[in-house]
């Protein structure tokens, strides 16, 4: 078997293959169209869409991305199996949601903007104190829902636990999972009425297109906190700047946008109390060879695949 | 029994004692002095030093700070017991400690300042998944090292080792707390030299004061980062200074300064890499009535006292 790894990431393969790196810039070299195993990483839905008429004997892509949106979507024959990298993911994700989390509830950005100022802001010492306010402004026993339990929720439901808060999930079908409710998406609008904090780890895909709408985020309890490190496309982003603009939304982190990188002049920018990061959660994925060495082993075999998300 | 209440915080105290509250900008009326028992919360130093000499029937200062160094300071006589209010902290202190660790090693002020420009930082996700620099980005396999390894280190430990730390402590002698390994401080230097991120839960004691000096930040791993949530005292801030200046240390994220307030002409300020939150760590005790009457029943009994500081 000959597999194609992208030059965009330091890898270490081991599979019993021919591994050959390519420049994700530029069109495969004609002799290795016969690869069946392409890792693609950082490639462009123009350069996939290319590939997809060329590489003829492709039996796998693997992406190394926790979304598989793109690859999804640059017509692949329908017997190409896709996989994602969900799980190189976890951790890292969890890890950069919890940094938003914490920054949107202890309000980072204000007392970074106050330092910028050289302001001690002694108000906050009063608002974060104050009987009527003191519980926004910690985890302990706030409400967080999760929409999107899979292994990252797995990953971060406990870190939250263990700040004191009361996680659930919501997700395609209820039960319970890594030990924690999960709710069927019917039920939202009950699991809603009762969050403080709603993250959303949620794909891009045809349900989920502008599913964080007005509607959702006056749902929530008055003065939720929203938290996005899910996709871009899941939100209406005219409705979350309206919902942060009125103060239904007390504050909101989210590291993703429709459009990224997000246009200079685009009013997201400047929605008030909004933390936003460069889609940087995911991008660094750990354990990644393991991951090619054991698709490309179970391919070979006829195995089951891992993250596989097509057909 | 009668207990002195200050009027800065609302509390449910059950003792079984004549509780009087009290206004802390004036004197203690005079038909009051006679109290045994004063809790304090927010009370200047002039305050303190005035009721030290006029409260003769004093037996009991019930501080509510995680510190009680204003009140140690404030000349009460000998035989009067001085309480912190340290364990109402632990987990307040331990979730604002932990979302300053992950936004000093994420970076969330360098994306929060790329932000408020309008501009999406793709740098970021170069530095951050780049092989020499990725591990600098998280917490996984980070080595955190806690000096001061009370109770506070004890509820944070646990979050850092979820988040995939090699935790480790430094305190005045050598054991193992909480399941984590603590070096005495006769042994710092070792400790240091394997230390990415340095933490400090240190109070304000002559032994600690300038502690945080140019020599200890030179011993820790270059780029190292160092966070202080103890007490702004045990920091010789120009040193800390320098080695944000020269890149000695990777950031840095206080909670604490010598002087509070900051003054606006302060150089901390502007310091790069440095996140500065205006002490906000630790202001919103949980259970504080429930210490309070904890600590005044044992007062009556004889019992020992719970978070006695003095003598």
């Amino acid at each position: 078997m000959k597999i194609l790894i992208p030059d965009t990431i330091a890898l270490q393969v081991s599979a019993d293959a021919e591994v050959v790196v390519y420049d994700i810039r530029s069109e495969i070299p004609v002799e290795h169209r016969d690869a069946q195993m392409l890792v693609v990483w950082h490639n462009s839905a123009s350069w996939l869409q290319d590939a997809a008429g060329y590489l003829t004997d492709l039996r796998l892509v693997q992406a190394l991305a926790s979304g598989a949106d793109v690859v999804l979507n640059a017509g692949f024959s329908d017997e190409v199996r896709i996989c994602s990298g969900r799980s190189l993911h976890d951790g890292p994700v969890a890890e950069h949601a919890l940094a938003l989390i914490l920054s949107a509830v202890r309000r980072l950005d204000r007392l970074r903007d106050a330092q910028l100022e050289h302001r001690w802001d002694e108000d906050f010492n009063d608002v974060q104190s104050a009987r009527d306010s003191q519980r926004d402004y910690t985890l302990a026993d706030a409400r967080v829902t999760i929409w999107g339990f899979g292994s990252i929720a797995a990953t971060l439901a406990p870190l939250l636990t263990a700040l004191g808060a009361d996680v659930r999930g919501i997700a395609r079908s209820a039960g319970t999972r890594s030990g924690y409710p999960v709710h069927a998406d019917a039920d939202a609008a009950d699991v809603l009425a009762d969050t403080d904090v709603l993250v959303s780890i949620l794909p891009a895909t045809e349900a989920t297109t502008d599913l964080f709408d007005s509607a959702i985020f006056s749902a929530l309890t008055p003065g939720a906190v929203f938290v996005n490190v899910g996709r871009g496309a899941t939100v209406d982003e005219r409705a979350l700047i309206d919902a942060l603009e009125s103060g239904r939304l007390r504050a909101a982190a989210i590291d993703v946008t429709t459009s990224e990188p997000l246009p200079a002049s685009d009013p997201l920018w400047d929605a008030p109390n909004l933390i936003l990061t460069p889609h940087v959660a995911g991008n660094r994925p750990i354990g990644a060879g393991a991951l090619i060495d054991a698709n490309a082993a179970r391919l070979a075999a006829g195995d089951p695949l891992v993250n596989q998300v097509h057909p």
